[in-house]
């Protein structure tokens, strides 16, 4: 079996209002994640802005920029320079009208692996991205990239094993997640603890059905009114394919660099064949909304 | 919202070579259950039999039974006496060689609910399924009982994402995993608590994808050879539709009552509004063995 193994950078920051400012801090990070070793380095979900869809502003359109455009420009140096493969989350202007929660995956040269458009989109307090972003239309897939073939996604697919299943059976050996989850300040107290839980539980059981590794690597610091807003909540973390933490942020700045033995995938999938016993003839019902 | 609750009740229990004496066990289990106010009383996997699938043997299949048989109407006797909802395992001779691996959902009056026959068949060293099980053929589905809608599946369907989906998607209200799960002794002090926190957490993640109540029971105790055979796990569980775990067993015989708050499933897929955003457009893929 393989025995090939990749290190995966995960950069947790805190974002300004100030585009460049977030720019040049995930560049800087990425930057000191490959001197640490990191082969493919994942940044936040819309790194480059504040988590802007807390509000519908139609103004906040003009943070939106084509692919490739200055940030993914900016990036594809950071790429080039530090022989770096990036996760690249971007809100991207495809047309007028058409606007898409999108990653860009770059190769260490700087040229584009593949991009990921979000599939499902959430619409929930402080959380309007139905407003901002048209659904995906790449479906559900991943790009080879030199340390491994990566299959991005973003946030809110998090709670679909459908999303996982089907980008791992396009052969990915990663899952990404860049990710914007918070807490709503008022309610932290009584269900805080159960939504982090619930968000590591449904990831770490994607990697486990899937025989993957699974990457989150999310925001943190408070975005937002003072008294409301939300706390971004950190966690970033890596498992591997039998959903074990190999590694996990805490909920401040923090940049994790994690080996990840690929071997291990086809390790887990012998002895865990879940992949051999799908019963493909009875999964039809999958594609209706409901079935009672 | 609706404020129904139901109770369950897990019985957990080890199994001796003699078939009367485990259903009698059985029996005389779930009519405690009952008089401790569970309305809805499930048995682990293939409760009536020793696990008999540690070695390939046709003289087993002397061990199955035709749905009505003889187990079947003993446990249809207690719904009957005791007022209780079954889920009831049974090693199912339907026809000379086609035999399932199935559970029988047995309403208060002893008259059957419905069948379900297991559809995801292991085949892993000591646990032989394949031999004696033919896959089942009724899909995924679910029955309306008194007090609950029940969505019966069968031990490695926990491993599939689809089989919980399919099940909610009928409108089950709780998920139900007879089980018979363990460790192999030698790989014990390596692997064991992996996988159990695996199994654990895919489970609960069911329960979160999905906005359900899950309630796995397994069978405790050791089976087979002294060096080698089987260690049942026991930890039988109930989690809520948010993947909080309400109740869990050790790993000796135990009979859980767990009341399940069947109003929380609405009020969780209201604020954690996953079927939602469902991207049925996009899932055709899950019928495919493979997508590389």
């Amino acid at each position: 079996m393989a025995q090939k193994s990749v290190q995966v950078g995960l950069v947790q920051m805190s974002m300004s209002p100030d585009k460049a400012e977030n720019v040049e801090k995930a560049a800087a990070r990425a930057r000191e994640a490959a001197e640490r070793g990191a082969e493919i380095v994942c940044l936040p979900e819309l790194f480059a802005t504040p988590y802007f869809c807390q509000t519908e502003d139609a103004e906040n359109f003009d943070l939106a920029e084509p692919v490739p455009g200055p940030t993914t420009e900016a990036m594809a140096d950071v790429a080039r320079s530090a022989k770096v493969t990036l996760v690249v989350p971007v809100f991207e202007r495809r047309a007028p009208g058409v606007y898409h929660n999108s990653v860009l995956v770059l190769n260490k040269d700087g040229t584009a692996a593949g991009i990921y458009r979000k599939m499902h989109i959430p619409d929930d307090p402080l959380f309007y991205e139905k407003f901002y972003f048209a659904p995906g239309d790449t479906g559900f897939t991943s790009f080879a990239t030199e340390g491994a073939r990566v299959g991005p996604l973003i946030c809110w697919d998090q709670w679909y094993p459908e999303a996982a299943r089907l980008t791992a059976l396009t052969g990915a050996e990663i899952l990404v997640y860049p990710t914007a989850i918070g807490w709503h300040p008022s309610e932290k107290s009584e269900f805080g603890a159960a939504q982090l839980a619930a968000w590591q539980t449904i990831q770490r059981a994607h990697a486990i059905a899937n025989g993957v590794f699974v990457v989150a690597v999310n925001r943190v610091g408070h975005e937002g009114p003072r008294d409301g807003g939300l706390e971004f909540w950190g966690h970033s973390f890596v498992c591997d394919p039998f959903g074990i933490v190999l590694a996990e942020a805490s909920e401040s700045e923090e940049t994790l660099v994690v080996r990840c033995d690929l071997g291990r995938i086809e390790w887990v999938r012998r002895n865990w064949p879940f992949l051999r016993d799908r019963r493909i003839d009875a999964y039809a019902g999958i594609t209706s909304r409901y079935l009672g």
